[in-house]
């Protein structure tokens, strides 16, 4: 899923968005919530009307931003307290509040109100917060359910626990309890080494049930969403394609490559040989470096495109691989054939 | 003319600028020597297929933005030293050199070197000034006649002599006799009043040929467009459309309006009820203004192209009209129907 943080995907058109063959993107509840407010996309007929895309939208619970991005939270068993982070206006977002906006927003997959502990956690903190989480979330459901069924988006939960192997567990069998239409893995991406993501996906998965979307949220390389893949996840969001693309890095099977960088300033090679997104198919390295250098909008706007389409060509080929079976080899080929994307681009 | 300064009009892809109808594009000459370099730029095909621009372009002589832009100037009877911008480098820009970096970046309407005087201007550096600017597009023309007549690209003289009638005359005079391709104005919107920038084109006008294209540098709002059509001209550049759309501002044909302002927030409309572009026929105020005030680029993207879509099809009017014989009525209904463009906007 494509990141529309702002009831955008940044620097790109919902035609654009079609041609690349996304079908579901992403929205942030929070953000929207503060900027403009739900009530005024509500006015203007919902998220898909305000933005102008007609396909699935996936919107989170707004927790996450909560913890990460407002200032003053003050944390009751009813919601969080929070003064947003644009005007510091307070606000209170608890499962219900989340429910509502993601129902005002026009969502067609909610996702239920979490607490996403930082890492490193204790295991004191982290099972305190799993067992709030574990609250909040049934009343997510309660809520959720109080809807008319005809026409209900989907509830999806999200499995906490940290980097504990029993929490995450326990978790993930109290989501299917409470009982859920698709089950996320959060709590990953926040700043834990490779082995503990992989390990938060490991424990939570083998009890979820195979019949219901698994998401892992807020992932990832090419290599960490193959690998994923491989452990059992259906769905990713990732920022990565469209916020690195704007530092003029653009992805390749081999890896990143910076598009400022003085060895294309003469190439007259697209970003991919092969590749048949708009800016491989009609400009060169050399102009996209230049278009970076000179930091004109154009610039990332292609970059973007073309990461939006290696996402989106990536997963393509993994479900193609996984159906006729040869997502093993497929995996084996790209992960040791991907050089890991460095942070200093 | 949409105006491309550095190999691209801002935020706006060739194919977008296909679909506006723009036929011809401007780029700037200093700017592309400067960066990337026309070496760079010929190496890769030219400018046409640097930027994937398969339609004409017009690019300027380099002078206006050395003595606008650059650092350091020492101007001399064989041309202008200056540091450039950016880094600094010491650099020449004489007629020929103007020349051969126009033909480098494989321009189809080159303009001849010329110094641009300041407003306010004494009538003796205008008379001085204007002097070294005709020997200078002497120059040019002498040097654009060494290339080989086949596929030789227009050369167009420029018109200076500030705000004074008789140097305005004697330089469209002089310019005649040198003998070019089509006649600029130059000089004009650089600071002056608006009734100076109209008299510095009555001056000019009836001393070009009028079988020659008259092309009005640098301008200008909708209704001087209209206007300047009205005293002779055919041709214009502007960056207008693209500059202030950056701000959140649209055209209209009542005026330009500020998305950005709080009466949009909840205001389903298209910018401009009736208009046929992309943004009008698939966004309204409301989802512009939040894309503005959330400083998302899809939101000064959608309002370029509304502008540049509202520039274009006024000229395209405005041909309409005098080909139908009613422009004076055209006129007249626009240039009263338009509130003026403030500079607070």
């Amino acid at each position: 899923m494509p990141v529309g943080t702002q009831a955008t995907v940044k620097a790109v058109t919902p035609d654009e968005l079609r041609a690349l063959g996304a079908k579901i993107i992403l929205g942030n509840t929070y953000h929207l919530h503060v900027r403009p407010g739900e009530e005024v996309i509500r006015e203007l007929g919902g998220l898909h009307s305000f933005m102008g895309w007609d396909r699935s939208i996936l919107t989170d619970s707004g927790g996450f931003q909560v913890f990460s991005l407002s200032k003053l939270r003050r944390i009751t068993r009813e919601g969080v307290h929070f003064q947003n982070h644009l005007d510091g206006t307070p606000t209170f977002i608890g499962p219900e509040t989340s429910m509502q906006i993601q129902r005002d927003l026009g969502s067609d997959v909610v996702m239920a109100f979490d607490e996403c502990p930082p890492f490193p956690c204790s295991y004191e903190d982290a099972a305190k917060s799993l067992e709030l989480t574990t609250h909040w979330e049934g009343r997510s459901r309660a809520w959720w359910h109080t809807q008319p069924e005809e026409g209900r988006p989907l509830l999806f939960g999200i499995v906490q626990g940290s980097s504990f192997a029993d929490l995450r567990e326990q978790s993930a069998r109290s989501l299917v309890e409470i009982g859920f239409d698709g089950y996320a893995v959060g709590g990953v991406s926040v700043g834990e080494p490779e082995p503990e993501m992989m390990k938060a996906v490991e424990w939570s998965v083998p009890f979820l049930p195979e019949t219901a979307p698994r998401y892992a949220m807020g992932l990832g390389t090419p290599p960490q969403l193959v690998e994923m893949v491989a452990r059992g996840i259906d769905m990713f969001d990732c920022v990565l394609p469209t916020r690195i693309a704007r530092n003029g890095t653009a992805f390749t099977a081999e890896g990143t490559i910076n598009l400022k960088n003085a060895p294309f300033t003469r190439d007259p090679r697209p970003i991919e040989e092969g590749c048949t997104c708009h800016a491989c198919a009609t400009f060169s390295r050399a102009y996209l470096r230049h278009l970076v250098k000179a930091e004109e909008i154009l610039g990332l706007r292609l970059i973007t495109l073309h990461n939006l389409h290696f996402y989106l060509t990536l997963m393509r080929r993994i479900r193609a691989s996984i159906l006729d079976g040869s997502f093993q080899e497929f995996r084996e080929k790209f992960v040791s054939g991907y050089r890991v994307w460095k942070a200093e681009e």
